[in-house]
C-alpha cells in the first residue's frame, strides 16, 4: 500500500498583474499557486494546490508546512476518513487561525487535494471517474457532516449518491461526445478598454461561446456602458453574467442591479460581502428572476449550507481548492443537490479550470445528474503550465482522460516561476 | 508629527499546553502572541498583537510581514481613516486570503492595534480614555461601513456616540470607584479533574466572583456532573456560564442544553460553528431564556451584523485582536448598541484581558452606556509578562491608567519566550 514519504511546497507566481488580465473591482493579482507535491514509496507523486493572488502566497505556503506533519509518513489508505479531515481542520492548535477559513483552510485544501490526486493516479483514473465509480459508503465516509447535519444527514446524502447511479452511463456517453457546457470570463475584465471588450466578445461569440461573464462594480455608468456593448455583440439569446466581486453593500447591489436589469443578466455574482448570508438573501429576493451566484470565496460548507437554507443563491459556485479539498467539495455538491440548486464551479486563476472540470463532471454523473443550468467557468489563462491542460471545443470542456486531478504543473514552469528565486522574478 | 519607521514582529509562545490550562473541547494550546512593535521617529513604540494557540503563530507572523509595507514610513496622522483600514483589509493581492478572516485578518488586527496604541501613548492617554474623549466625527471616520450599512448607517452610529456623551462623567466616576464587573473562566477547563474544579470554584467564590464559566462539550454526562459540582458550590444566585467551543451541531446543541438547563445556565457560549448564523438563531430560539453568546472567533463585523439581525445572540463577545483592531471593534460595539445587545468581550489567552478592559470601559462610557448584563471575562494567566497588567479586586477590573492599550510585553518575556530561539523553547 502506498505510503506518503514527504511533502514539498512550492511558491509559484505568474506575473499577470502587469497585463490587466484578472483584474476586477477588488483584485489585481499575480496569479499564484501554493503547490504541494507528495512523494511516496511508489511510482506516483500526488499534487495539489491552492490558488492565491500573488503577495501572500508565502503565507499559504507557511500554512502548508504547519500542516505537513499530518500527512508525512502516513499510509495513503488512512487518508480517506473523517478522522483524516479533522486531523487537519480541527488541529487543536492551528484551528484557532480559522476555523475552517482563510489561509489555513486554503492550505488544507492544497494538501487534501494532493492526497486525492495521488489516489486517482494509483488507481489509474481521472478524478471524475474515481469519484463517480466509488461506492456510496466510501464517499460518505470521507465527508465531515458535523455542522451541516441540520441541513443534510449522511442518510440523505447516501440516497442522493445511490440515486446518482441510475443513468450514469448514459450521462457519461452524452458528455463524452458533446463535452461539458461552459462559459467564458475572458471578455470583460475591468482592466480592459471598451474596444478590447468589444473585440474579445465578438471573437468569443465566433468561437461558439453563448454565455459570457463581465465584471461590474466600477462606476455604475461604466458598467452600464460595457453591458450595452456586450449585449449588443451577443444578441438577445446568449447569456450575459455579471460579477461584482463583493464590492457592493446590500442596498447598493439592489440599486445597481435595477440599472443593469435592462441588459437581461443571467446572474449577478458576488454582489456583496461573501460572509453575508442574510444580505445575499435580501438581494436574491430583490433581483429575481435574476439569479444570485456566489462561492469562489465562500469559506466552507457551513457558509454554503446557510446560503442554501436562506434561499440566498440560485447558482452555487464551489471552488475546488479554497475549501478543504475533495471531501468538502463533495459535501457542497450534496448540499446543492439537496436544495435543488445548480452548481457552476468557480474557475480561472491558476489551474482552477483543470480541477473543476472534474468536479462538474462528477457532479453531473453522480450528484446533480442534470446539465440544466450547469456551466463551468472558462478562462484562457496559464493552461500551458500544466501537463494535462483543459481542452475545449465550441464552448465546451472535453472530458479529461489522464489519471489524477489534472493538477500537475510542468517542472519547467515550477522552476521558472518559483518565487523569489525563479528567473522570472529575479 | 510622529512617523512610523519600521515594523518588527516577534513570535512569542508560552508553553501552556502541558498544564491543561486553556484546554477545552476544541483547543489545547500553547498560548502565543504575534507581537508587533512599531518604531517611530519619536520617543514612543506602538505595540499590538494577535493571540494564537501555538503552532501556526509563524503563519500570522508571515501575514504581518506581508502587510508591513502599508505602515512602514507612514505618518501616524494618516492611520485613522477608512482609507488606511482598506489599505490593509482590501489589499488587491492579499485580500484573496480572506477576505477579512483568518490569519490575514488577525495579522491586520495586530498592526492596527499597534497604530492605535502608538496614538494613545503619543496623546498620553489610556486607550479607553482616548476613545471616550474623541469627537464623534473622528471616531466615525475610522469605521468602514461598507457591508454593514444595511444594519447601521454612519448617521445612526454618530447618534449613538453623541448620545453617549450624556452622563459620561458619572459613569466614569462609578467604575473608577467600583471597578468593572467581570467573571472568571479559570474554574472549569476540561483538562481539570473534578476535585480541582470544585476547589477552584470554592476559591473563586471566596475571592468574590459571582459569575463563573465552565467548559462543556465533552461527553454530556461529564458536562452534567461538572455543572452540578459548580452549581452546588456557588449556590442558586451566582451566574454560571457554559462554553461549548463550537463542538456541537445545531440539533446536538439544542438537545444538550435541554439536559444542562437544570443547572440554570446564564448563557451558552459558542454552541456550534462560529460561521453558522442561522444555526445560532435556531439555538437561541430553542434555549431561551438562556442567552446564546458568541464572538471570540467571529471573523469580522459582517458576521456580527448578521448574528444581531437574526436575533441569534443575546450576548456579543467581541475579541480585540481577531478582527481588524480598534476601528472594527468600534463598528461591532456600535452594531451591538444599535440592536440592544450587551457586549461581554472575549478574554483570556495572552494579553486579551489587558486589551478588552479598555474596550469594555469605552463601551460603557460612550456606546452601550449601561452595566446591565456587561461583564469582562477574566482568566488568570500570563499577566506577569505585561508591563501594565490588569488589576482586579473583588471580581472586578480596576480602571487602567497608563497611556496606551496595555499591550506592551516585558522585554525579558519576549526574549525568553521567543520561538524557536528563546531559552524556554531551546
Amino acid at each position: 500500500m502506498t505510503k506518503i514519504n514527504s511533502l514539498r511546497v512550492h511558491d509559484v507566481r505568474f506575473p499577470t498583474a502587469a497585463t490587466g488580465d484578472g483584474s476586477d473591482s477588488i483584485n489585481k493579482g499575480d496569479y499564484s499557486a501554493t503547490y504541494v507535491e507528495l512523494t511516496t514509496d511508489g511510482p506516483h507523486t500526488g499534487t495539489g494546490f491552492t490558488f492565491t493572488n500573488g503577495r501572500g502566497n508565502e503565507i499559504t505556503c507557511a500554512a502548508v508546512r504547519a500542516l505537513a506533519h499530518h500527512v508525512e509518513g502516513r499510509s495513503l489508505a488512512d487518508c480517506f476518513s473523517v478522522d483524516f479531515v479533522r486531523d487537519l481542520t480541527a488541529d487543536v492548535q492551528l484551528r484557532w487561525l480559522g476555523p475552517e477559513k482563510g489561509a489555513l483552510h486554503m492550505a488544507t485544501g492544497a494538501i487534501v487535494n494532493a492526497v486525492w490526486d495521488l489516489r486517482a493516479k494509483v488507481e489509474g483514473k481521472p478524478m471524475w471517474r474515481l469519484l463517480a465509480e466509488m461506492p456510496t459508503a466510501e464517499l460518505i465516509a470521507c465527508v465531515d457532516f458535523r455542522h451541516i447535519d441540520d441541513a443534510l444527514t449522511p442518510d440523505e446524502a447516501a440516497a442522493i449518491l445511490d440515486k446518482g447511479r441510475d443513468g450514469l452511463a448514459d450521462r457519461l456517453a452524452a458528455i463524452s461526445e458533446d463535452g461539458f457546457p461552459s462559459y467564458t470570463t475572458s471578455v470583460g475584465w475591468l482592466g480592459y478598454p471598451d474596444e478590447k471588450v468589444r473585440a474579445l466578445t465578438r471573437e468569443a461569440y465566433a468561437q461558439g461561446w453563448r454565455a459570457m461573464k463581465m465584471k461590474v462594480g466600477g462606476p455604475i455608468e461604466d458598467d452600464v456602458r460595457r453591458a450595452g456593448i456586450i449585449r449588443a455583440e451577443i444578441g438577445p439569446d446568449a447569456l450575459l453574467m455579471m460579477d461584482a466581486n463583493q464590492i457592493w453593500g446590500v442596498g447598493e447591489a439592489i440599486d445597481n442591479m435595477a440599472r443593469l436589469a435592462d441588459f437581461d443578466p443571467y446572474w449577478i455574482e458576488e454582489p456583496t460581502h461573501p460572509d453575508d448570508i442574510l444580505g445575499h438573501a435580501r438581494i436574491q429576493q430583490a433581483v429575481a428572476p435574476v439569479r444570485v451566484a456566489t462561492g469562489e470565496v465562500a469559506a466552507n460548507r457551513v457558509i454554503f449550507k446557510q446560503l442554501l437554507q436562506a434561499d440566498a443563491i440560485r447558482v452555487m459556485q464551489v471552488d475546488a481548492c479554497r475549501v478543504a479539498g475533495v471531501p468538502e467539495v463533495l459535501a457542497e455538491l450534496l448540499l446543492a443537490a439537496r436544495f435543488g440548486v445548480p452548481v457552476c464551479p468557480h474557475s480561472g486563476g491558476v489551474g482552477l479550470c483543470e480541477l473543476v472540470q472534474h468536479v462538474a463532471i462528477f457532479d453531473y454523473l453522480r450528484v446533480g445528474t442534470s446539465l440544466d443550468g450547469r456551466m463551468v467557468e472558462y478562462v484562457d489563462h496559464l493552461h500551458e503550465h500544466f501537463t494535462d491542460p483543459v481542452r475545449t471545443n465550441n464552448g465546451r470542456y472535453l472530458v479529461p482522460q489522464a489519471p489524477g486531478y489534472s493538477s500537475d504543473l510542468r517542472a519547467e514552469s515550477i522552476a521558472e516561476y518559483s518565487f523569489p528565486q525563479g528567473p522570472v522574478w529575479r
